[in-house]
């Protein structure tokens, strides 16, 4: 903030109508730092933002056509995985930093995305662009120009995961399970039959089995394979994984605490939630609804073997806009928290 | 605030373990102007505010005993029906402002209260106590000594139609039929079995047919008759109130405009709400979930001489804990929407 | 049954792919008098009804091309509004009794159809065709050609409010205030933007503030106008009327008992839930869900000279496809509650 | 059915106020075999079964005091772990078959039940009694004196994965990850903080990481190790197994199906799914809500060498009084199906 109160810096948001547009616009509106110059749509041009967004009505704030951006500090694109790529130059022309909510850019090379995706039109730039995980990379991040703001399930999975590399409970040859559960928001405000209300509510529903392309930036991010499966389950926002793994050798709750402790424990967007007392004694997305927050903990099973690792989020914020708004906090050398306290609610429904 | 940022008042809050309790604390840590010095409970004494409401684990605040009450600028009790009234003298001896949670201050006369609930200990106060309901009497609450936060289902019946014998359009002999649809969390977090998961899941209840206390609220604060029922449905947070008015003349749709953007156009936490296109046309709780505003609108029914009006709220929010930090505002003179601008969610679960 | 426990009828639905198409063959499935000959759908001819409905899986049945028709004992027609007059002729070609589950033949007059409708192509059929709530008019229905299914917000509030009039309660010129509630399986399974989970999932929303179309239904069952309103709640199956009702002349309870016993005590699809103890003591959905039972019941609101009715069901089922085989086993002679016999579920979600 | 149609067996419900003892009664109302001659109930003596199961208030029935039993062919215990074993003896007195829904005689013997509960009175039985999970085990079952009807979640875990051991897919040194969502109705009526409504609601709960009892009976019966988590989320009815195994060798879709359709395909309560067209391409909760049915699927991961393996049933019908119910028309040489032929319902809530 400068010292007359006023924004720092401007931002404009590509894609203004979908859910994690809308989660943009709600971030950078409570943003000291950020004013919102432009947001964009297609379908809505010169509608309100409040007409799309009815949390958003008492803002002063139009959409406006895709075709004409502005100049602004950094550009956030909230659109399908496909058009950033496609209008990447125009974005770069417009923004000093581009942050990318989809997942045009979060892998490293041509080979992996045509693996998971299909075709890259700008493969000499996925080198260039850093992937964002804040908590576990904000050093590449800081003057960052094309930043891929990391997948909500996979930000979930490795921010359970990561800590048993780095203090070696795991050396990555061991059997991991990754078994989440998402809310309907993952989806999207579109959606066919199988997203109406009476054919989604309430469901356990295995909707990727094998081959969710989170899984290619999770291996790519912890350099080993994971099996993983997602579910989707009765919420709309929320990104729970549950993470099922045998070490080679003998762990001790203490070792685990050391793990996570080391990592976490002056990270203002993470709290270790490991068995206390009370109704919320792991991780749940309940409890981190609306907020950047992520809820990590984990349970021994000594008979098996087994180490379970509990790690929630909501998608939509984590595991999207909040997430972006960290990275470009980050980027742009601003406090990492601006724009991001917000505390969450308690009870609230369906997160 | 001071010149140097910190909170120029000091705050505490009796009965933190509630729901109730629980918002106060997020709405007060976010607060730039209030100091939280002390959160009680029975039950929790020495445990973490996080322990009991886990979207606020990172606050470093433990619950205290309710017995050793320390001086503050405002003390708010969020505490059971009757309980307030019994330590009334405590309380105010802690503190300059008593903003009570209960319906104990809220009736006018000994005569009331025994007609709608049982025996009060403490009747010569109940002249002394303000009503609270900031946009409609805000003159009022500037350095009251007790207030009493206005009770949710009469919150969003009183703001949908007052604004019709303000302007005129109803003269206090019409029939008046307010059917309201609230949120489990009006029950607590106490809860028999009617209010167990598998019971309150997906209910329409008719839970007050007739008889509900805030009927007294409202009666008394419109100076008129309504017949009121209420219905449990499905969501957490939230109450609807659907007013079905007949007024004794004609109405077009010009005058209801002018009557609602008169009482309204200059409130920060109202939002006119009434037919405009989109998805969310009308009032509806889940646009303010956790926030402060309240929706209202209203349509006519020429054919049958009618006017429908619609009013939806947070019922923990604008209904509550929220109604009572503007109340506080109001009455230590702070900016009335100091630590009230959280602009909710889009999309959220059952709000 | 004829005397080898073998159907004695024939049937077939017309738009099977439809919620109501799905109930009608899990009905007709499981109903002793009736052999599914067909049923029909454009999209997905040739696919098995399983493919479609989860829960029917174990049939052996494909629906086939709606373009031939075979000869059956009664067709089912539950298709959108419109295409049942369109193809009226064939329908009553292939079967003795057309049943018409869309609101195409339930209005008497052209005149009428055309004040809610738009424009009838075969306005010399309305009259010919017999309204259908089994429980009201039975007798109509005894070897009837065209039977059209009453709307479900229709039949809950007709059988909340016709005893009252039957026993002169009231007498026609009251103010009568319907506040209808409803699940999401009323928009089907189409469903676009606001049909979706994230948006419709939690929602208290005033869907038909003014003007529903049921309102026709129900003032031509009555005789009398009603002030009609429907929200729509988060629930999937179910209808809950409250009528607001203000009586000219004064009302005991006993009066109200007998009225509500004299019309439904040997009704075997009406239960009278009114003020007993337990977790369910006025009409719910919740309780009747699956079923095709209606819960009606009443309280007294002494204070406002006011009664209030309330009245529950399944939308799909005595709201639409139980309703339908009620009628038809009506038509054809049949024992009534044949194929109807399912309790319902405790506990069950959403209704 | 003896010649004239009437029940040729009587049966009472010990246990009759709780989810599973409604569920047992609903059954039982419904089935051509069975008199009901009791349903008991401490608290609720004398009250009709309708009073506490609105589902049921069209049955002529009344709780009885429990310790006056009458003689019956089958009794079924839906008690409180614990109780079976002390009122044994009466029960085998009072019926030829008793059939206990808790867990006290699930396990064979002694020291098993000590690892996993505390303390059993009667070990001398466990011996005697069989686990019933007819599909896997109807010989053991014709003309048993005590049966203990399998745990819900053991239920639908041993049902996904007994058919690759039969089929010699797993030999039992495999890895198995076991990861279970399960419904509130698990936790009964009475519930506490953590039960209540509004910090139930649509959680993804860890709660039981590790250690939970069905891994005692999963183990038993399929002789190998699992790893075994549960989660609460938002649903009333259902449990949904998936467990990630990674068989020894090669394993084609082909072997899968030739495993599966040979332990399941003339079995009337399975159907498998996996990955067909439409919405529900593998086994969920919701599509059997309310039956007795399971449903099985299965998916291949090639890449990381796993087979995931998707189990869904009803835990109060299929995982509690549905299996009870089966077991007993097994028990007494009943058709296996009587009585159980509901359909289910689509589409549904929280199932």
């Amino acid at each position: 903030m400068s010292a007359d109160g006023e924004p720092s810096s401007t931002a404009s948001v590509v894609g203004g109508t979908g859910f994690t547009g809308g989660e943009l616009l709600r971030l950078l509106a409570g943003h000291p730092e950020f004013e919102i110059v432009q947001a964009t749509s297609r379908s809505k041009a010169n509608k309100t933002v409040g007409h799309q967004h009815p949390n958003l009505r008492n803002l002063d704030l139009r959409f406006s056509d895709p075709e004409e951006l502005e100049s602004v500090d950094v550009l956030f694109a909230a659109t399908p995985h496909g058009v950033t790529m496609e209008q990447i130059d125009q974005f770069r022309e417009a923004a000093g930093t581009v942050v990318d909510l989809s997942a045009d850019f979060r892998l490293d090379t041509e080979a992996q995305y045509d693996e998971w995706y299909d075709g890259h039109s700008r493969p000499e730039l996925l080198e260039k662009a850093e992937y964002a995980l804040p908590e576990l990379n904000r050093e590449n991040l800081e003057g960052a120009d094309i930043v891929a703001s990391g997948g909500c399930n996979a930000t979930a999975t490795i921010m359970g995961l990561l800590p048993l590399f780095e203090a070696g409970v795991l050396d990555g040859d061991e059997r991991i399970v990754v078994d989440v559960k998402v809310g309907s928001s993952e989806g999207g405000a579109g959606g066919g039959e199988a997203s109406s209300h009476p054919e989604r509510s309430g469901v356990v529903r295995p909707y990727a089995p094998t081959g969710h392309r989170h899984e290619a930036e999770i291996e790519q991010f912890l350099g080993v394979d994971v099996s993983f499966t997602v579910h989707a389950v009765e919420m709309i926002r929320g990104a729970s994984a549950t993470c099922h793994v045998f070490p080679n050798g003998p762990v001790s709750k203490g070792d685990l605490w050391s793990a996570y402790r080391g990592q976490y424990e002056d990270e203002p967007f993470v709290e270790l939630v490991a068995g206390g007392g009370g109704v919320y004694r792991y991780p749940e997305p309940k409890a981190v609804a609306g907020t950047n927050r992520a809820e990590v903990g984990f349970e021994l099973d000594p008979g098996n073997e087994r180490l379970v690792v509990f790690s929630a989020i909501d998608n939509m914020m984590k595991g999207s806009a909040g997430q972006a708004v960290h990275a470009a906090n980050v980027a742009l050398g601003l406090e990492e928290t601006a724009g991001l306290s917000f505390q969450g609610l308690h009870p609230v429904g369906s997160p």
